[in-house]
């Protein structure tokens, strides 16, 4: 395309494009800023981090053509108002976890991560192979926006308790924080569970009126202190085995955006999916060093007999998403068991081994 | 700026681009193409297609700016010259595995993986966040060029063997295809270790040069034949517990890129990474189906006697590497090895109490 072409198209002050370096759709576009709302507080580490990392590497990857901007949780919207931001419009993107907003669709959660279900590297099997995310679109379809995966905590820790506890009898009426699809198992367990947010956890603690509460990993838990009333540390979270981020972008405004503009949106939300989930990877074991050595913390591992009924329970809040009225969510569901029970043989057969292998045998020399 | 001062600039029928929407370095820079010389034949599953997907990422992202042609094994320079090619100049990037080039330094074998070494989302956390990355730039600053990861195989299957091995004198003399720091490791255990090209290992099988040979995991394996000649198929590698591929880009030309392209193409290669290790965390155990069902094989597990000795053989190696007089591979050995000894206690604690206890009490219901 000549100059005179170019300015027979009509330069404006506003969208000045050069033909030769950018495309012909950017150039009616010009540039755009996206308020991208999160259900994360300020410096979250690891997740909330990578929300803010996310918006960089999409702002410095368009040149500045699309820069978005960041808004921790309550800056713009409370936290539990981040999607609605986005399908209502006062937001252009938002960055938290599917199951939020299981409400909305129970299916959802499956994006996030259900108990005795997937890590992270079968989730994102499942979703980029394996048809998860035709039918995360599918359901998100029906509120005009679109999600993507943007970080993982890997397998989480179990959570923290006051007192040992050894048998399922001891879980009898446990008043127990945790969320989702996870509190409807420790519920079956005899938990009494409730879910507070993360900046209520440590005074439930500290005033009693909670025995124990899980929150993420390490990393995280760390910074919000609970190692100072609850000192014994469970592992591994049966409920949490992965949890996935999401970011959601409008359709519509999605859609607006040139070739390249949509894949970079795509791209920076998988690579920063993969920094997230090296970040928890590298920050997780450091932190539990400090809560040992520096804190006193006691690490101890669930009893084969909580595991165990751990998996029953888990088996059984899975069918009753697979047996509910919700044909989406059934749709989710059956699709998460026909990939999981591929994927598995894997982890059987290959990556479980390994660490066994591993931890039994291998030695520095 | 108004429409004026862009007339004022200059605007030419090359580089015919507007100050509002494009950075400064670009303009003077228009369209350029860079060829991709990679080590993998044709459509090679997973890493292969990797290399032709990292290249559309930057193409599509970049919009044309920065257009990236691949050339498969041969086309351009034979495999093993991919990255005298990057560093001679007749390629601006490579994709491959940096253990090929463990003669220019052997510490280049840790970005590929080690044996008894790490899991994939354990280098990742390595090379991203405890130090890696800056190790690997001091070794390849040497020679012009710059490392990303840009894919993991997981942890790869033990190898094909004709006949059933079950202990360690079951070893002795057996002639077995494994290359690298791994072959080091079986030649301990008294296998006569030869490395073959890809494109050789089915032929030295059927001709019965070759006892046994491992290569990659089930997604590979099954596309070269293996299954035909050697029923008897090990798991897991514990040589190869996880298989980095890298992109490499010649230095000055990716420091000449304005700071949009250069985010575009590390953000590509991390991208990239993600979608080829959940590539062959989803098409992995879909072959592995196939191979059991359609062909007849026998699935294995390496007997306990052979994973210890196994692990003593790999200590040794890496010890050697530890003891060099080579400083920049003594130095990212003891980068490996502080980084595992931390990153290890993830897996212990969480990771692989998780697994085992899912395959014991988990079914779906």
């Amino acid at each position: 395309m000549d100059r005179r072409s170019i300015l027979k198209k009509g330069l404006t002050a506003t969208a000045a494009v050069g033909a030769a370096a950018l495309s012909a759709p950017a150039l009616s576009q010009g540039r755009q800023e996206w308020r991208m709302v999160t259900t994360w507080p300020k410096n979250f580490p690891g997740l909330g981090v990578g929300a803010e990392n996310l918006a960089k590497r999409i702002t410095t990857m368009s040149g500045g053509r699309l820069s978005v901007k960041v808004f921790s949780a309550g800056e713009l919207v409370p936290p539990l108002q981040a999607l609605d931001a986005v399908i209502n419009g006062s937001a252009e993107m938002s960055h938290g976890a599917a199951y939020y907003w299981q409400n909305k669709n129970v299916g959802l959660s499956f994006f996030t991560g259900v108990p005795y279900g997937m890590t992270s590297r079968e989730h994102a099997a499942w979703v980029r192979f394996l048809g998860g995310q035709q039918i995360w679109d599918e359901i998100y379809d029906q509120f005009g926006v679109q999600g993507f995966l943007s970080g993982d905590t890997g397998t989480q820790a179990g959570g923290w308790f006051r007192k040992e506890i050894k048998t399922v009898a001891d879980l009898k009426g446990l008043r127990f924080r945790t969320p989702g699809l996870g509190g409807q198992v420790w519920a079956k367990l005899g938990a009494s569970v409730t879910n507070l947010a993360a900046g209520e956890i440590f005074q439930a603690l500290q005033a009693g009126t909670l025995d124990a509460a899980e929150f993420v990993g390490p990393y995280n838990d760390l910074a919000l202190g609970f190692y100072q009333i609850a000192k014994n540390y469970y592992m591994p979270s049966f409920i949490e085995p992965g949890l996935a981020t999401e970011a959601v972008v409008s359709k519509s405004k999605f859609r607006a955006l040139p070739a390249d503009l949509q894949e970079i949106v795509r791209s920076a939300c998988q690579a920063e999916y993969d920094n997230v989930a090296s970040d928890m990877y590298a920050n997780d074991p450091r932190a539990l060093q400090t809560l040992v050595d520096k804190h006193g913390v006691k690490v101890l591992r669930f009893s084969d007999e909580i595991l165990k009924a751990g998996a029953e329970a888990s088996a059984e809040v899975l069918a009753g998403v697979r047996s509910s009225d919700n044909a989406l969510a059934k749709k989710t569901a059956e699709s998460f068991v026909a990939a999981l029970t591929l994927l598995r043989t894997r982890a059987d057969i290959t990556d479980s081994p390994y660490l066994v292998a591993r931890e039994k045998f291998f030695k520095f020399k």
